[in-house]
């Protein structure tokens, strides 16, 4: 049996429910993948704070003694600077990285995986976009046979929770907001979700997946923030809804990526997506519309992401003979 | 850079529309993935029969030369017995094999993986479940961090766009049937999709890679040639819809598969599916509830699916430091 030593940075929600995720899949992954994840050091702020379920003989604020002695880095701080620093390293070091980090791959995505074909190791980021939805896979390898065409999707959570919330009440954008706050679907500091500036990150990663090498043309990015009650009356008296979109398409110029407002028909597959949920329908030459909707972030939604990401690489030496 | 050789089991429409897409893909694979995919030998019965696009040369009707003399094997043409023996022949071989064969895998799916297993050869099988939606990669490499409690889905098109006729006219079973017949989405001997036992065949793979090792409890198949316009128009009246559902979940003492027709309410998921499309409602505890909507046949949908897996299994020698 392998040992794989997970090294983890970061250990707010999302690196909780990993850690435990671990502790209850870990069997089954034992017998079905042949591999045992264990779990090295974990780098944190503040190694007193109380977080159920960890060993707290595990934590760390040093993150080159969790870098250095892992076989896998997990990294789950979030943000540019360090983590952009810890990825590199790692990477240099030829260890494997498994990242939920939009950020930072819209920032130094193709930077990063440069430096990982050069030293060998891999770059796992399903969980970056879409949570729970295994997208990430479908463009890069369901798909690989087929031309894209165009990206069409929900991708970010909370400002779907306040249309819906929106919707169905008669809310309007701060205390939809607010709401969204005291449920947990959006930050104390929402500006980033609410501006469209993370659905543009997420967008980015999907499109230099599916149109890799093609030159971007940003057209227009429109948040939810100056949206009115009157807009969403409005929509529904022509039977509509409205919904945060973010696209991407493949235009004979480049590729015109677009995150806005838009006024969508009852039967629209994306005006059936409520609340916190994600969807996204791929567009290809020869497979035709696909939809797929799930949820998109959540602390054991995104671990699995980062676990599924985790098992394929820790996996791969040892199954080549596997089914694929 | 690494060329492939690839030999083919059949020359029907799958087999067509796999030569063609190859054609029309082959400098993006060439670019993206470092590999160059030729097509090898052909088997098909009729030498002489006339097939747009594809280079009468290399068609033979002796599958020995094609297995033989190839570095992966397309299994497109379909059955257990003939089938059967080519991909066994292949396998142990150590060619590396790709079908979109559900019969055979349903049948003989775990002594096949074994096969390939004990000579170091793999099996793609994306395109054997919902053409279009790679639902293979989502349940054994994106949910491979969770675990699955149950798969529910519309998992033949045939019985789908029967469904969706009676829904939107006056027609019986046998016009509606016919309709299908008549516009390529049914067999001329359609027996095997209106009985139920195609969209079982399928949900027992998805049901084996979901649940592996489970002790399966087939409790009930049901298809939809008894069905009856009262029947639609009942439901019809309860603001409802049929469809014909496949489903597999865990169960303390195993795995209960039903395939049966069901009455849903408007606003159920599966209720908006309409005419040859699938869609499969994957339940996993830490993700959730996801769904995938597609196409779940047709020749260029299928050859997709099918091209997928034979990119992954041939650029898997040449990728490694590739982002997963």
């Amino acid at each position: 049996m392998r040992e794989v030593t997970i090294g983890l940075l970061g250990c707010g929600t999302v690196g909780q429910g990993f850690v435990q995720l671990i502790d209850r899949e870990r069997e089954r992954i034992r017998a079905r993948e042949g591999v045992d994840l264990r779990i090295g050091r974990i780098l944190v702020r503040d190694v007193r704070k109380s977080r159920p379920g960890i060993d707290p003989a595990l934590l760390t604020t040093n993150a080159i003694e969790v870098i250095d002695h892992c076989d896998l880095l997990v990294e789950l701080i979030g943000g540019v600077h360090s983590a952009g620093a810890y990825v590199r390293r790692a990477l240099r070091l030829g260890r494997d990285v498994v990242t939920a980090n939009k950020a930072l791959l819209a920032d130094s995505g193709r930077e990063l995986f440069n430096a990982a074909v050069a030293s060998g190791a891999r770059i796992g980021f399903e969980a970056s976009v879409c949570g729970g939805i295994p997208i990430i896979r479908a463009i890069e390898r369901g798909l690989a046979g087929d031309s894209i065409e165009s990206i069409t999707g929900i991708v970010n959570g909370t400002c779907n929770y306040i249309l819906t919330r929106m919707e169905e009440s008669s809310a309007d954008f701060p205390s939809a907001l607010r709401l969204a706050q005291e449920r947990g679907f959006a930050e104390a500091d929402a500006t980033l979700d609410v501006t469209g500036a993370d659905a543009l990150q997420k967008l980015q990663i999907l499109s230099e997946l599916a149109f890799a090498g093609s030159a971007h043309t940003r057209l227009r990015v429109h948040g939810i923030d100056d949206i009115s009650r009157q807009e969403i009356e409005q929509a529904r008296s022509r039977r509509c809804v409205v919904r945060h979109v973010a696209s991407a398409r493949r235009l004979p110029g480049g590729v015109e990526l677009r995150v806005e407002r838009r006024e969508l028909p009852e039967s629209h597959p994306l005006a059936s997506v409520r609340d916190e949920n994600n969807a996204i329908i791929i567009r290809a030459r020869a497979v035709g519309e696909m939809l797929f909707v799930g949820k998109g972030a959540g602390s054991l939604p995104t671990a699995a992401a980062v676990l599924s990401d985790v098992i394929e690489i820790a996996g791969a030496g040892s199954s080549a003979a596997r089914a694929i």
